[in-house]
Parts: structure tokens; C-alpha cells; sequence
């Protein structure tokens, strides 16, 4: 098909040549039915002067990548859904891809991204990609890191996270102030900042009240619903079984009170339990008492979609790194 | 900036010309490093053949559009997860966007990726947009319900769906044979194909079992945990309360079970749960009993997924529209 000019669509559409443009260009008035049918003739002539043309001349392609452990995980996509909510009105749109919280496909999905030509990267990093995400940065990439941090070799990039440290030490207070002393403490990824930050908090809490910590009582459960469960499988079977639970995710949480429950353990009878995030299924327990950092997943994206504006809609290209900290708050379940 | 040659990236990149060609066209072996340092001197210098000018030439994005009701229902994204898995190795990237179950919204959505120039959109509608869609078929844009159908006025278009009739009819069924004569239903939306269907089942079952719909016995739950809720405190202000409820998905499943709890009634005890969806929650309810529609969100991305790459990679661009319906498996909670 040779190629259509601004006239045959004009003409294919029955509207002028001047409506076509304040259509592709979204200025002007132009009413729904018009737009409709302008972009169907269009798409119907293959016309060209279309959205990644237009990137071209501009420069920009008007894409967000994001980078996460799974676009299946409701706690991921509920920050992405703030981060739509922000910067869809500016007329960005999102790719998503998931990493499954592997480094080596979390560095092929960040090359790829420089290959699509993203304008920002939104990253909630596996861990292990720090000589590439500083490269990349280097090179000119806009990176905005959410929830999981990098210690970068180099400058630092944009964050927007929680303060994990502070929120794992005022949970395991918690518990030490109803009088727990043997803990049993479900990590989550130690190759990954919440998952570190989140066992110093609870290390600074333990010893700051003059307890010993003994490693026996930690249990590596990778931030997985199967890996809580383990875990409590683990803690049950020792001489001396923990009195209290303090699990580092909601999906370990999930985990582990699936398995105690299925066991006819009592919450917080036989086991009291501390979790790193709601698990909004516990509502179900009657009188659970558990104790809970409350996550703003959905906070966290807004403040990254502001920061993204900031950076590509604000001329702040080159401005210092952004690093807005969310301090964490705790609750408890009663019903 | 004047524009970079091939020549002049080859040069930042220490590599050959050749070298440049076989990364940018992913076409023969170069190691990670090398591609990652090529990829770096093409940003760096703003080099053009990258993947927005190759897919003008192409005239292809590698980009597919999903417009669902909302990204973070996990539902939807576990949908999303298994069409990742099945299209991001034939080098495609997905753009979500919320529709938020509201038509004018979609509207514009769809209008977006005609403008993007997705190579297909893959959508969870929320209905009232019959038209539209169809005229965008007809010009050809290449569409894939998934999990929601639509009554198109014109040739019919690919669908990936569940027998929602049936797993309603079959799901009915499990609640007259315990007994239940007296069944509240929480119904979904109503211009949604889903909420339609799975009704049209409850009605061909309860009427099929010799027994009358009383309409007073129906309310209105619009697919949400609220609706959940206000449905349960609805039935049970009743002066004949019933002695099941009929949930049409997982989130009002989820919100009758708290306001049931939460106003210490008994399940299945003082009350019988069916519910279309599974509730992992509901796992921590001993012995409740509750009977559901297993649904599986993953396979059917797989199945879309399919249809995408049967579309775009296999050449069938103008074949018969596919229809490939999952029938739907009924379960029993039993702890």
C-alpha cells in the first residue's frame, strides 16, 4: 500500500485536514465520535505520522518500564497501580515485565529496556544487577528504584521505599514488650535490601533489650507462601518451639498461618505473630491479636509516578538523586 | 546533538560495525558483556535503528495492549502472568491499562493503542463498548477477549474464556444437593458478560430443580468486597434470611466471609458458602465447607497468550475467530 497522506485520511474520515492534526496532536477540542473515526481512517490508511513517529522527532516514547519480581503479586502491582494513576494523565504509558527474582533476567529485561527506549525505568530490583543499573544510569538511563534499594558502585539513583530497618525494629518490640524472648524469625531474601534491612531492625530491637541472638532461630523462608510454611514445620519440630512468630512478608505470614492452622494451633493461644506487612485473610481468625507493619503499596506508587513526572516532565534530569522514605506504622488485628 | 553513525557507536563501544548490527537485529551469538556495552554507546549517542525505528520499518511494535478493569486485582494480573510467559520470548512487551469497570474509560483506552499502534489488545471489557470494537476489528486491529465476551454487532472476534453458565449451573447444583432451597445470591455486574452468565447458570439450576426465583433473594454485589459485605448484612436482616449464599466472586466472596465472621456467624453452621472463584483466605476457616469454582486465571493466559502468537507469528491474521472456552472444575474446602 503506498504510503497515505493527511488529505486521504481527511478524506476516509469526512473531516478536514486541520481536525486530523489536533486529533494526532491532542490539541484542541475534538469531540469523542470524531476522534473515533479520525483514528480508525488512520489506522485504516496505515497513515504514519502516528504515536511512535511522533516519538521519534519528540525523542521520546512517552514508555515507563517496569521491572518487578512477578506482575502477578498483588503488593507489586498495587504500587503500580498508584504509579498509573499518576502518570497516565500525562499521556505515559507502562510496559511491564516480571524478573521472578532472578538477576540474570532482571539484566535482560533492563537491556531490553534501553532497546525499547524507555523513558524511565521503574525498578524493584532483585539484587545482584549493581555494576549494570550504575552503568546503565550513567549512560543516561533514568532509573527510579521503588521499595528495594541499591548500594550502587557510584552516584546514587532515585528511591522510593519504606524505612524497613525502623519498621522491623518497632514490630519486634512488639512482641518483646508482651513478653516474648524466644522468636522465631522468617527472613525473606537476603540478597535483597527489605529482606536485610528487615533482619538488622529486628537484630537491633533483639539485642537493644539485652537479648542474645541464636541463629537457630532464623529461618530463611524467600519471601514465598511455601517458604512460610516451612518454616513454622521447622520451628514446631525443635526442643524449645518458639512462643512468638515474626514473619518478613505477607505472603511467608500467609504461609505460616495456613500451616499452624492446619496443625489446630491457636493465634495467638499457643503462637503469637508479628508480620511485615497485612495479611488481610487473618481478619478471618478471630482474636488473631497479630501485630502488623501496614504497607501503603499504593502510596509508594504515587510517590514514584511523582517522581517520575519530576524527572521527565519538570526538566529535573540532572537534578540530585530523589530519596522520599515512607516510615512505617504499626498495627494490630482485633476482632 | 548531530545524529550518530553506526561507525561512531561502534568506536564507544570498542566493537565492529558488524558486531553493532548483530545486537541492535538480535541476530547471532554476542556475549552479555559486549551486547550490554553496546547497548550503552547506543544510548549514549542517541543512535537511531533502535527498536522504535525498526518498527516502523517492521511496521510492528512487539508490543501488545491489555486493558483490564484493573491491574491490581490479582485476579486479571495472574491472567496477565501467564500471557507474559507465553509472548515475552517471541520478543513482545505488554502495556497495561485500568479500565476501573467503567466504559468511557475503555473507550479511550482502546483509542490509545490504536494510536500506540499495538500489534494486538488483549481485553478484559467491561462492556458497553460493543461497537467501538467492532469497528476497530473491522479496521484491523487485532483483538482477544479474554475472560469476558462480547456481543459484537459484526463478525465475532477471538475469545478465551471460562463456561460461566455452567460452572454457576454446576456450582447451584453442589447447594440443592446439600439441602438449600432458600439461597441468597450476590450478583456481579450485570453488563458484564461473566456477571450475566454466571446468573443465567444459578437460574437454568434452581428453576431445573422445580423451585421459584424470588427476585428479593438477589442483590446486587457489583464484583466488590464491599458489595460482599453489604449483600451479607442485606440477607441477614431478612425476616426469612437464607440458609446459603451464592457468591459470583472471589472479592464479595471474601467480603460476605468477614461481615459473616465479624458478626460471629458459623460457616457452614448458621450458613452455607458457594462461591464462584476460590478464596485462599477461606483456607483458614476449619471445616467451613464452602464449595467453589476453581478457577484458573494462569491457564487462561496461556491460552490467550496462544491466540496472540497464532495471530501475529503464524500468520493466520484473517482466519475464523477463535473460541477456546475452559470448563469450569468444582472443588470442596475440606481442613
Amino acid at each position: 500500500m503506498a504510503k497515505a497522506t493527511i488529505k486521504q485520511v481527511a478524506a476516509e474520515a469526512g473531516v478536514s485536514t486541520a481536525t486530523i492534526s489536533r486529533v494526532l496532536n491532542s490539541s484542541g477540542y475534538v469531540s469523542d465520535e470524531v476522534k473515533n473515526r479520525v483514528m480508525l481512517a488512520v489506522n485504516k490508511l496505515q497513515y504514519q505520522p502516528n504515536a511512535i513517529a511522533r516519538s521519534l522527532k519528540q525523542d521520546k516514547s512517552f514508555t515507563i518500564g517496569v521491572v518487578l519480581p512477578d506482575i502477578s503479586n498483588p503488593f507489586f502491582m498495587t504500587i503500580c497501580r498508584g504509579l498509573e494513576d499518576v502518570v497516565q494523565e500525562y499521556g505515559y504509558h507502562l510496559i511491564f515485565c516480571s524478573s521472578d527474582e532472578l538477576p540474570e533476567k532482571e539484566a535482560q529485561l533492563l537491556q531490553l529496556m534501553t532497546e525499547k527506549r524507555v523513558d524511565a525505568v521503574v525498578l524493584a530490583t532483585t539484587g545482584g544487577n549493581e555494576d549494570l543499573v550504575a552503568r546503565m544510569s550513567a549512560a543516561g538511563i533514568q532509573f527510579i528504584l521503588v521499595d528495594r534499594s541499591l548500594d550502587l558502585p557510584g552516584p546514587a539513583v532515585d528511591l522510593v521505599a519504606e524505612d524497613d530497618v525502623n519498621g522491623a525494629y518497632e514490630l519486634t518490640k512488639q512482641l518483646i514488650l508482651q513478653g516474648h524472648s524466644v522468636i522465631g524469625v522468617i527472613n525473606g531474601c537476603m540478597g535483597v535490601s527489605t529482606g536485610q534491612d528487615r533482619f538488622v531492625g529486628y537484630l537491633k530491637a533483639f539485642t537493644e533489650a539485652g537479648m542474645e541472638h541464636e541463629a537457630a532461630y532464623d529461618y530463611d523462608g524467600k519471601f514465598t507462601e511455601s517458604g512460610g510454611r516451612e518454616a513454622v514445620r521447622y520451628f514446631l519440630q525443635m526442643a524449645k518451639p518458639p512462643t512468638a512468630l515474626l514473619s518478613f512478608n505477607n505472603k511467608m505470614t500467609f504461609g505460616a498461618l495456613l500451616e499452624l492452622t492446619e496443625n489446630g494451633r491457636d493465634i495467638p493461644g499457643d503462637i503469637a505473630i508479628a508480620s511485615y506487612g497485612e495479611v488481610e485473610a487473618a481478619r478471618l481468625l478471630k482474636r488473631s491479636g497479630i501485630v502488623y507493619v501496614d504497607q501503603k503499596p499504593y502510596e509508594l506508587g504515587i510517590k514514584a509516578g511523582r517522581t517520575v513526572l519530576h524527572r521527565l516532565e519538570k526538566g529535573a534530569e540532572s537534578s540530585e538523586a530523589v530519596r522520599d522514605i515512607l516510615q512505617p506504622i504499626i498495627k494490630k488485628l482485633e476482632s
